[in-house]
């Protein structure tokens, strides 16, 4: 059992949209992930994902509207909604979701990764 | 879906030891609680917990040890694994756990609850 300071581990990467596993537990894992720009529409088909802003701002937008979470706000995004982040500047994330979770669902794109490392 | 701010959650509710859920994901809960003095030991027989620290600091008792989380640290106690959770003072926690798991796990007491409410 170690004691996570969640934010010493952003500290040791510096890459946009590549998640780290920090915990994982009951089949789930945490991830934490610096993000900045664009990502690419997606959804996941099965797995509900979680959104926790830790440092920054994000705009997720969705199919004819855009949420806009600041540092401290969370958003569960339910399976199968489709929805595309977005950083303007900077955006520390801590997300929280299925180790099936696929990083971009079925889509296919430069910015998918398909392991994650633990960090 | 609905944006939530964290802190803001907190402010709806000032009793101790009594999680309230904030949202709900893939057969799990997000629990957010206020914690002070002593609970209770126990553990959850096919659940892992996780804490994490919100705002001030807690003890986590063990059977021959005794860690210490600060504001941003988080620890993963795996299932089966007896422990106390203890706050000199109020500390806010956040909790991702399985909608299975018990408050108490096997252990009756009087700080046990046996529902939660979503705010």
């Amino acid at each position: 059992m170690e004691v996570i300071n969640v934010k010493k581990k952003f500290e040791l990467f510096d890459d946009h949209w590549s998640p780290r596993i920090i915990t994982s537990l009951n089949g789930q894992d945490v991830k934490i992930a610096k993000v900045q720009g664009e990502f690419v529409w997606h959804d996941h088909a099965n797995e509900d994902e979680l959104f926790y802003i830790i440092k920054g701002s994000l705009e997720i937008h969705f199919e004819g509207s855009i949420k806009t979470l600041q540092t401290g706000d969370m958003l569960t995004i339910p399976k199968g909604v489709s929805h595309k982040p977005v950083a303007k500047e900077e955006c520390w994330l801590l997300l929280f979701e299925p180790q099936s979770t696929k990083h971009t669902g079925e889509v296919q794109d430069e910015l998918t990764v398909s392991t994650y490392q633990k960090i």
